[in-house]
């Protein structure tokens, strides 16, 4: 008699910390997972060789569809990890090619923004949406934007960087050379720098999640802090609908868990630099994905949507 | 003896002056035409009922697979006109069921430049392109945006409007009601505001076409014009990649035609505003579609596209 096998996927996350591997199944249950240390691995090629075993272990009994992986700096075209700037691997590394052969089944990467959009779309609240787009607030803005059911990729494969949006141009200098990109605003790191400039006397140690308490405790320049982060959001978010219409805009990641103190004022500042024919039509709301696994559901996400 | 018929689509471009009909084939060439004056038409039913009648003499012997209308403020899933300020028309007009109905064949409508961007991907160049965005420069500024070799409409149909994208908060009035949209500075309307701005004794009667004869002569405030033009337009077409990362832009239309007075400019501020991984991989280049017969060509290629 042979025993019963279920048909599963694994997600893996690749982020400047932490790897994070997942066994998930059609229904997004994660079967199974570990974390290892990404700095365990200061070549690829050793990482490669560690998962292969790892997830054949993992896997066990069960049917293993495809590997799934989100990255920074990922290439959907070809499978690469581009030039990733928190990563201690250098150039280009085509990690999807190497964990197939490794692996034996296909692997398929994507950057981590992009892996989460799936994952909202496949486990999330996105269920059923054909237009949505997803951001993720955290130290920097990702984003993954999915029209007519498909992930937005581009002819290169890096499409849906709304974050490097030139917000105001020769303003705050960028991690990406630039100046006035909508992450250095509407971030973590860009609701800290609004923060400093709006209370001088700030220790440099001040964290996001203070300025929230802060704010939550009715802080007059918190409070503004906040208003500001909304108005250059809500008017970023404002102008993506004149691209692509979606339903719905998912907002995910630390600063989205702000609750209302953020989603209020966002809500607000959008619906007012709406053009006519777009208003009432979009909502914004925050993710449906459980914050530590949404990068695990994702990734394997890539396998799912091709299952 | 059955005469020889060839397949033809209908393509009608309704404007606020005049209405083009034009029979195509399945290679683009138009093969026989008609003008009719919008005007003429001060309810939308009679133009259908006239319509049905011109449309079968022009077809003649040959098999029609369907009309594509272009229209201002044309939705596509509705295959309605809405609220379209520059036509008589009020409200919301179902042209597309109504000339189903009157021509017995599929007839699918959508916005004018929605349409002309899927006749530069069917009879212009942007032939075998999956990723690109088109952008006509006439009064106002319309775009269509292309993903994966479809046309993107979104969640509701209006998707694509990047003239109505907000450049410069607080910025001029546009009309559409808000302010700084991208239409008021990068448009023959925009291009003779800021003309006005840097030569306040110029004549209010000057024309897109006078700033571009002088700045070809060498005017100062006209060349800085064309330079002031190009750098909100460049920056904005830099932003726009980082959404759906196109292969190409195309301009066309009017102010498109002042050619390198323009493209060059504007090819330089595009590419000064990139992100990096976007640089070189994106060309600005005009529109490879004739003037005269583009919105015939655009409406037509609805029906060509799902031939």
């Amino acid at each position: 008699m042979v025993a019963e096998s279920t048909d599963v996927a694994v997600g893996i996350d690749i982020g400047g910390t932490n790897i994070k591997v997942g066994l998930v199944d059609a229904e997004g249950a994660i079967l199974n997972r570990l974390i290892l240390k990404t700095a365990a691995y200061p070549e690829p090629q050793s990482l490669v060789e560690d998962l292969a075993g790892r997830i054949q272990r993992l896997v066990e009994g069960n049917s293993l569809l495809g590997v799934g992986i989100g990255a920074p700096n990922g290439n959907y075209y070809r499978g690469s990890i581009e030039h990733a700037p928190n990563l201690e691997w250098k150039g280009v590394v085509p990690l999807a090619d190497w964990m197939t052969e490794a692996t034996g089944v296909p692997c398929l990467l994507t950057n981590d923004a992009n892996a989460a959009a799936l994952g909202e779309m496949l486990f999330g609240d996105a269920k059923g949406m054909k237009d949505f787009l997803f951001i993720t607030l955290g130290t920097g803005l990702g984003s993954g934007l999915v029209v007519d059911g498909q992930l937005v990729y581009g002819h290169d494969g890096a499409a849906g960087e709304l974050g490097h949006v030139i917000v105001q141009p020769s303003g705050r200098l960028c991690g990406c050379g630039r100046r006035g990109c909508l992450e250095q605003y509407a971030s973590a790191t860009g609701l800290l720098l609004t923060y400093r400039e709006l209370n001088p006397e700030a220790s440099s140690n001040t964290t996001s999640r203070e300025v929230f308490d802060r704010a939550a405790a009715g802080e007059q320049a918190a409070l503004e802090t906040f208003e500001h982060t909304a108005q250059v959001l809500g008017l970023a978010l404002a102008n993506s609908v004149a691209y692509t219409q979606p339903e719905a805009i998912f907002l995910f990641g630390g600063l989205a868990a702000a609750g209302d103190i953020l989603l209020k004022p966002v809500r607000e500042h959008f619906e007012a630099n709406l053009l006519n024919i777009y208003r009432g039509k979009t909502t914004i709301r925050p993710s449906g994905l459980v914050e530590s696994d949404a990068a695990i559901h994702g990734a394997a996400s890539l396998i799912w949507q091709t299952a």
